[in-house]
């Protein structure tokens, strides 16, 4: 087992009506909030006018910074750093999925950045110096952003999608009942996006980290579990619960302590995939984990005893042919995927061939991906790809 | 699954060699440091001299409160609370077990409790304003003090031991290897502890809290893979960083987020013991937990459902008798405990049944087990501690 650093100090409250707390969390840091959310599925469930009535009740100066883009753009990290400097914010409140949590990470630490350009603050690690206090309240179990310190932002002029770290929310509010009117689609792509946050963490060579494996297997089989319930009943808490609880512990980055790290290959190129074609990103990575599994098994077969574990514990599978084991695994991922109704191939989403070379070349800037579980160039990547488009 | 709320502020720093952030971690907090140790083991291991090395070196000034008892006793409290305010402590520095990180988030706590008898303190929920910040370094992997917000201290006059509330520690140091030279002895019952911490959450009527359960039964087969191998080389990096891995988890509340609570029954009833008998608390909870199961499962067999997984999930037992299933799992435990070479029952204490009644009746005050799992009254109290006689 290797050495980490367990430092999460976001609060959360979990189930049913915890918005309660929503008040006295804001309270803690002051009565000027900037309110963050997206296309405006808030407004539709009545979630927006439940928040505003309890910041108006409660005497709080409410400025918003809605339509914030589902891969958030640097644009609207501008437009929240702005809003956030003329009104003297004192608090974000951030009401949404993991783009707008993400964006509103961006802002509260773009307050701060002393640079001329916000940019630079999202393409460095050092611009990044102090944030406003974030408070969150989740609408879609997914990205893990109510429980990291980290977001994405993209630039469509550049083509580029980078991840950074900027702050931790202070309290999450998680209520699994915001989830009920998620669409099947969206349902199905954040859960492959908490699977795939998990298959970034578990194919790691480290072998006796019984504690974070086990959080491991155990996000992977209450996905698989209650993934196809939620589809089936949109509104039956305890599927949603469920996904809303493990996407939370996904990506605090747990689920790897005391392993060897990686750098999250298919977070990686899937970030290539949205930054040139804007596709939902947990689409991009269900379609990109399996065949990522494959061409690494089939590249290195000392990886194996990893893909054996996975389709043991994971999927109950059993027999003495460790190498069909190891891939009947990773079917067995592929078909939950398909059977989820999200597309699975780069072609049904109007992808081709004809940007592979540069994505692959960003995804792998630097030599990034050859401290992946196994190894990757650029040809890896253009096959990986390839492998992807049907 | 039920609501919960998550709330662990505590900053850990895990393996080897972290004790190279001890400097920083205290000075966040000041420069007048109360160090408080056990029974001297750190003396014998150098780690005393380690610490007050980097003490000295980073310019602290350092006042001493040793001595603190494995269950440690109100006069040390008052001890430590009055060296507080004679010298003006900035942080507490607590390096040891359970024992010693409780009695100094009880001094640290104490140091505001605005009564004149520290005892009320602890014997009440009110009592307790602020604290004063506390760092830890661990040195036993058992109690789980090191990731929560309470401790445990005995009044050997009043024959009571008695749970609290006080402060999590704002950092907490676990070094594996600091464990290297806890006794066969020591390190059987602090696993006992752990498990019986598990125990006491995984034994809900709520069946869908699927991170919850899933944390737990990694907990139970991670301690009942590595405490033979710790056992038998004590200094098994790999075994030791495991179970102190667990340790932190299994008391800190995660193991229950959304499953009916329980008031820690065997805990309860451990205590008893302690408080007249001053035995080692994982010893009397690795006694009393399989009598425990035994009596409640014939008690109410509709709790046998919980046993059947515990008996499938946890130990790998199969079987179509799931009375005979649920049992077994029991058995395996109890085998277990036993062949980890620590007393099994209470003979073997010198404990007879002379205070039976009087330890249930405490142990039962206001009757708050009722609340257990399968709820309890004295009567039943009485027949489980007459089974751990022999």
């Amino acid at each position: 087992m290797l050495n980490f650093t367990h430092n999460i100090p976001t609060r959360i409250y979990f189930g049913r009506g915890q918005i309660s707390h929503l008040a006295e969390s804001l309270r803690e840091f002051g009565t000027r909030v900037l309110l963050t959310y997206g296309g405006g599925s808030i407004i539709k469930t009545g979630l927006y006018d439940r928040v505003m009535d309890i910041l108006s009740d409660e005497g709080f100066t409410v400025i918003e910074c809605g339509g914030i883009e589902p891969n958030p753009r640097i644009e609207s990290v501008e437009r929240g750093v702005a809003l956030c400097k003329e009104h003297d914010i004192d608090v974000i409140l951030a009401v949404g999925g993991g783009s707008t949590i993400d964006c509103s990470k961006a802002i509260a630490a773009g307050v701060y950045f002393e640079g001329d350009d916000l940019w630079d603050m999202v393409a460095t690690r050092h611009g990044v110096l102090k944030a406003l206090p974030l408070v969150d309240i989740l609408t879609l179990s997914a990205t893990g952003s109510e429980y990291d310190g980290g977001g994405v932002i993209s630039n469509m002029k550049l083509n580029q999608k980078l991840g950074n770290g900027y702050t931790f929310p202070a309290v999450s509010i998680c209520d699994p009942t915001y989830t009920f009117t998620v669409s099947k689609y969206q349902t199905a792509a954040g859960t492959a996006d908490i699977i795939s946050h998990i298959c970034e963490e578990y194919f790691s060579r480290t072998p006796d980290s019984d504690l974070a494996d086990g959080i491991c297997e155990t996000v992977f089989k209450s996905a698989i579990r209650n993934l196809p319930i939620a589809l089936a009943e949109p509104d039956n808490y305890e599927a949603r619960a469920n996904l809303m609880s493990i996407s939370s512990i996904a990506c605090s980055g747990i689920p790897s302590y005391g392993k060897q790290g990686s750098c999250w290959p298919c977070h990686s190129m899937e970030h290539e995939l949205s930054a040139f074609y804007d596709i939902t990103h947990g689409v991009g990575l269900a379609i990109l984990t399996p065949r990522w599994m494959r061409h690494i098994l089939k590249k290195d077969p000392t990886c194996a005893w990893r893909f054996v574990r996975f389709a043991r514990n994971v999927w109950g599978l059993d027999g003495d042919d460790e190498t069909a084991l190891a891939f009947a695994g990773i079917d067995r991922l592929e078909s939950f995927f398909r059977e989820s109704g999200i597309p699975m191939t780069l072609s049904e989403l109007g992808i081709g061939t004809e940007h592979f070379a540069k994505m692959a070349a960003h995804a792998n800037r630097g030599g990034l991906l050859k401290n992946s579980f196994v190894a990757l160039d650029d040809e890896d990547i253009i096959r990986i790809y390839t492998d992807c488009l049907n």
